[in-house]
């Protein structure tokens, strides 16, 4: 099951550089180790912006929000979740 | 060169209903040649709405202007494009 | 798998009152029929617009969107869709 | 008498965390305590945000408002209200 | 128990100004019964609009609805309602 | 001449408690003054908010601004003001 | 006592263009008479759109509305009022 | 003088389409006659929309409006003038 | 050439009395040296608000943003411009 | 391939100036390199504001994103991105 999710990033200015660090590394380790097992299928940066677009196929609402609540970066993210259908025209 | 495309469709309530299969099926054959070239690379339904979330893959600003102005729905629909990059975390 | 779903109706002023009458019959008995299956858990009136909040439990969000896009009011509504999760605090 | 109210929480991210852990769990005793009464309704998660969707079932305007800003998260959130009515196409 | 409601006028302009006195009429007819019996407690005209901001003191959120939607401007108004609870200040 | 003033307040979460005990306090004794010469004719809670509606009754823009602007909690609020007429449905 | 009135006018696209130009006209006789007599003291023309920002000198909001509510274009116009008060740099 | 101006087109969908053309036509000519001149500095197309971002190079805000109100789509468009000024770190 | 120009101020609430005096009178002694060699046209406050509407007379865009980016207060401002021009029915 | 690029800049009002003189001495050598190799086109001061509008001139979506997120000032900007393509219009 689809769904769209732009995050939107927003680290203070005046955080702890190695802090930030070490979070991001840890929001890459955990976004690869979902994009891995399928999960999270795609991942695109917005440009200009320090955002993204990704879409995850999870089995249920409750996957997702465990998934997306678990980010490091969550406390510091505006997350949208759009949900998504199969599309008639698809191919 | 990736960008996402939100399209809200607007027919008029009162369109002759024969005039809004043919746009539709017009509308149809052209995302799934599209797709099917892999210029449009993903279209999903927003669930709930008369709406799709895309994904194109074109080699310019002007290719996708040139494939979205063609759309069949075209005066119909509300669109906004979103520039889209590789992201760092990106498997 | 629940989703809160706002529904804001758009009905010409115009409409031929005897085919409005109709639709919203037919509205009536699909809704109610969703609601005997337990797939439309709630439906509440918005105080003072012509609007609903309804809770949706269904199995994924392709379903979801067949149940809402077959609304006989579907082409005159604007539609929200909130996916929703087990909150921690719920007992 | 039923009513809508989202919560969105807005938690300083420098904030103790033994301190916000105290009104967390304070928030979760409170809620469960207006849960097992009756009042507090229905509380839902909004997938992928610190955020609710809740239906409250209350006698008057003001026991709603005295239960909301006794919330020990109020001062860090910003509340929605939406009054709602019996909906004519309820079972 | 207290609300403010905010409705906006909208009639169309090429509407029958026979047809749009008589609505008129009527409004003013049902909102002065309504505020002889006390329940439309105030109705102000907002400057430079057709709109107008009013207080209802009704006993339930479906009374609430039930006077508003039968208006017969109702049809051509956006109304939105914001409960009111007593203020800690007031005398 | 009639003014509705909507007011909301944003005091600092990690404002020194007594300070704020003691701003509201002033508010509190300004606004009753107020509500007792006659000139703040109406105040009311929104409910679930830190904000309130209230209606002033003063002769002119200029004594409107000259009593908000002393407000002691002036510097914490957002305050957006609506001039009002005498509708003519009024009784 | 002034006030700064912002007025956007929409006249219909498929208006009789005799029926347009008689009310402009009148628009224009209308508030040429209002700036000979002082009420309203500025009338400049939005750059690029059919709109305006004026400022209008009253005795009172009910002499206000009146003035604007007899605007020809009033019908087809969207009007947003600020009031305004001296400030206290000016000279 | 440098501006940036955002045109957006809204043809009614049902317009005839002889006359669209037409106007089009005209439009395209008086464009292309003010870019020659130099006061139309700068015409793009905005990806996707039936709109445009353009630079104009003119003496005064009175020219710019003069040039804007007689564009023949003018009475279809939403237009949005940003007045521009020399950056310190242009070269 | 005229411009009308709204100004909001910020001022943290945090910030030290004696600074914050000496940035308003330094605000004021610049605001009045325009307003008496004319490019300050008029300042009005706005009621209810720390903010002001002001109408500026200058030569130029770019005379406009350098009179303004000079304002004292112009770190703690959002400021919005609109150039006017004349109005047709301007007597 | 064209990109106008709406770029905010929210320095905060406590920040060293020192420092904030350094960020600013970066931006401006870094934006006049790119003015200089041709893919920063235009860089405009929107009046009033600190903010600009540019235009940007790149090879792909990857390519200018990289460009503005090298950006010394990008922590402290809310940026915008449009794609272009021609204008039929244009010459």
């Amino acid at each position: 099951m689809l769904y769209m999710v732009h995050m939107q990033v927003n680290l203070p200015t005046d955080m702890d550089p190695a802090e930030a660090a070490r979070i991001k590394a840890e929001e890459k380790a955990y976004s690869q180790s979902l994009q891995r097992d399928g999960r999270w299928a795609h991942i695109w940066r917005v440009v200009g912006e320090y955002a993204n677009v990704s879409i995850f196929d999870v089995a249920s609402n409750d996957e997702l929000h465990d998934l997306l609540s678990a980010l490091p970066l969550f406390p510091y993210m505006d997350i949208k979740v759009t949900p998504l259908a199969r599309h008639p025209s698809a191919i």
